[in-house]
């Protein structure tokens, strides 16, 4: 799929002309003075670190502080036709941050602050830069939270913009259900609101959702209302060890079909689980494990907790170890947060070629186990972890990124894990999203008249295609 | 809000001119012969029947029963220019299926199969026609069920075109959240599916929610993919009265924020109340009464009505009369269904104004108390009814639709209505929609910004403006 730039003042490869650039940095530095800068060492901070995926840094970065800042940025960048991508935490997988065409990074993490929080219509507003750790702590005292964890402490407008979800999702919903409304600085420099405060809403069409998920491609997202959820009463959690990913993932369909409401359900597969007892301490049997969590009431999350065991057992696995402490509870989940750095630690300076799918979870195993014996036929060290309540799961090959060989077979490795989700009537990506580098997968999930669904609306909204071009689109 | 038609046959009016109407029935009738019609009877079903807003019927009614049916009927529309309005069930409040400039109404009614139930995977897909009603009962033997429950028996592909929700969305959430995926059949007369069948995905933009709530204005849905839930172990429900109005709504608001999860609590004044003993021989005290539901085990259902229980009394609500017995709750809950119906009867020959708004729940009782105050000094009849766990209700003036006067007190009702919930940071309709009536309500709602977002979608999608002209949109 294509998006046709108008070739204002970009080159044929997307760029701008040295002159041009120079013009825009004039104009921007005359503008933001000191919060704008095109010092080499901040704008390669400002395309992708995180992965396999090569740093593609802007010409410059604008370090917004207020709505106005943002607002004005978009219009020098629209007057100079200079791309513009929008930068949070910097801690999306799929290359979101990465200016492949130059042009202008422009930072809201200043964009800090958390406007108001209504605690009797659980709900608060935010600034995109505010992070959902940073929203956590605000809460603290109020006896409500911010369910929405990828793991990473990402920023709140990142998590808006790339229908972010993580761990809780099979309890809380995904950032898609989390977001009531959301402030927006379009192509024209135009500010709007999405919706308004009410929980529910027939009103028009559903701008939010549009928005949400975009990747930086329609506006950039500078407010957000989101949804909370009351900090439960108590809390219990633990691990369940299973003979193979197949009869864990059986217990996992059963524990949702009978209703009972897991806060978190996790996939550890036994490579993940060796990598996590080596890199967090935790002396876990190397076998496939469920890490599991329940919230409500100190009575619910005890017959929760016993239900679960009984369906485990169900399946050949257990002992189900579990615990209300809080101590025993952090240490498997920092252990589960940090498994993405375990990974690495597999093969010392290898780097983690990040992958996720989903799928619908009676296809879950048949996935996961089709993946295992590609990994293994491959030769290749790839962990597997899942949030499998709701069919997805992430797949990191270690790769040695001085072998092309190796890189190119890991690509391999992905185009065919995008491709079986895919076929299962599942998804090239449940949460990281389509970035620079599933655009093809996209365009086989979907039919071509979506696809062009899709480009209408890009082009209806951000006709010079300023937004964040190279991302969920094939550029011409 | 104003959408351009290009007007290649109809008239400055919008509607065709009587010798292009005669074309298109011709190509129609050789199209579809029997499951064609332009009886005047039919004509007038397929109009708006069900409230005091006029009924305008269509030119021709076509019966789909295919896919292909819809993709014929839409081309032949589009070749002779003639307007398209979707047809589910006819139960919607707000004239979506009224013909406003004539044209074709495609009746969805036959197309009633459910195509697949994923019983692992806690979905179904079915054709547009298949009604709420009729899929529960398909779905009877499964242990699912599909919990969005609007009252009436409408279709879902209207409920899901409508962003329908009710009594069941506080627990459940809406059909923003209950569809999976679509299939539609576009202006061009393409079909496309939104999404695929995994519980989640972040591949590009959110199409699905894009047709949720679009009022048959992008295109026709001819396929859902719908998430089920499994049928509770238990349910308990009951009725509770309080001394006013704003005691019942504090009730609701702590019962929210304490996490309950409660499944239905509904809100009924005084006068509803009234309506619903003279119509259901309910002989229930007549004063402010929420009507509550409880799902889960049988311990929990017990442990969330004594919770319940107690967080009433703290209101000065109560006695809170519970029961598990199938019989006593169907009974309250028909009533409850049955109280459009009820309220009619609280002046024969009158007919409902329906409308509804949502605010968040902070600010409900302010509004319904400002709203009862209103209803009080204009001499209005109008009960009132809402989901308030979601801060949704509903307000139906009695109206003599011989009396312009009276109509015409009961639209400055509705419309001091709907901006005192826009100024609470609400919306002018929670789940009933724009139609044909709210238009100058979503323009106070949203900002002309993002109204003209909305536009563009619309151009974007049907250039001809096709599909359902005269909703949501303003038309030159």
């Amino acid at each position: 799929m294509t998006i046709e730039t108008r070739p204002r003042l970009r080159r044929r490869d997307g760029r701008l002309p040295q002159r041009a650039v120079a013009d825009l940095t004039a104009a921007l530095a005359a503008r933001f003075g000191a919060k704008f800068t095109t010092a080499e060492a901040v704008r390669l901070q400002h395309g992708h670190t995180l992965t396999w995926i090569d740093n593609a840094p802007p010409d410059a970065v604008v370090f917004a502080e207020t709505r106005e800042d943002v607002v004005d940025a978009v219009r020098i960048c629209a007057a100079h036709d200079a791309p513009i991508v929008p930068f949070g935490a910097g801690t999306s997988l799929e290359g979101h941050v990465n200016a492949l065409y130059g042009g202008v990074s422009i930072d809201c993490s200043r964009m800090n602050h958390v406007l108001a929080v209504h605690g009797e219509d659980l709900d608060c507003v935010v600034e995109p830069g505010v992070t959902r750790k940073a929203l956590n702590d605000y809460l603290r005292d109020t006896g409500l939270f911010f369910p929405v964890d990828p793991g990473a402490d990402a920023s709140i407008g990142g998590m808006a913009a790339t229908r972010a979800s993580g761990t809780n999702a099979v309890r809380y919903g995904t950032m898609k259900d989390s977001v009531l409304s959301l402030g927006v600085v379009t192509a024209d420099g135009s500010f709007l609101r999405t919706a308004s405060r009410a929980k529910k809403s027939a009103a028009g069409y559903d701008l939010t959702r549009l928005f949400v998920g975009s990747e930086g491609t329609l506006g950039i997202i500078v407010e957000i209302t989101l949804r909370l959820a009351g900090v439960p009463e108590a809390i219990a959690g633990g691990h369940c060890p299973f003979a193979s990913v197949r009869a864990a993932c059986d217990a996992t369909i059963e524990t949702i079909q009978s209703g009972l409401p897991v806060a978190r359900i996790e996939l550890l597969d036994a490579l993940q689980v060796k990598a996590c007892n080596a890199y967090s301490k935790l002396g876990l049997p190397e076998t496939p494990m469920l890490f599991v969590e329940f919230h409500g009431s100190e009575e619910s999350v005890a017959e929760q907790a016993r239900r679960f065991g009984e369906i485990a057992a169900g399946h050949g696995g257990g002992p189900f170890a579990w615990a209300r402490q809080a101590e025993a509870r952090s240490k498997l989940w920092q252990a589960r947060h940090d498994a993405y750095w375990a990974a690495t630690g597999l093969r010392p300076g290898a780097r983690p070629f990040a992958t996720d799918v989903c799928v619908p979870i009676s296809r879950l195993a048949d996935c996961v186990e089709e993946t295992q014996r590609d990994i293994v036929e491959r030769g290749l060290i790839a962990p597997i972890v899942g949030h499998v309540g709701d069919g997805n799961f992430h797949v990191s090959p270690l790769v040695d990124m001085n072998d092309a060989s190796e890189i190119e077979r890991a690509e391999r490795f992905a185009d065919r894990l995008a491709r079986r989700a895919i076929a299962m009537d599942g998804t090239c990506t449940g949460e990281h999203g389509i970035g620079q580098k599933k655009i093809a997968f996209l365009e086989v999930e979907r039919e071509p008249e979506a696809l062009d669904l899709m480009r209408r609306v890009k082009l209806a909204f951000d006709p010079q295609n300023l937004f964040n071009p190279g991302k969920i689109f094939r550029q011409p």
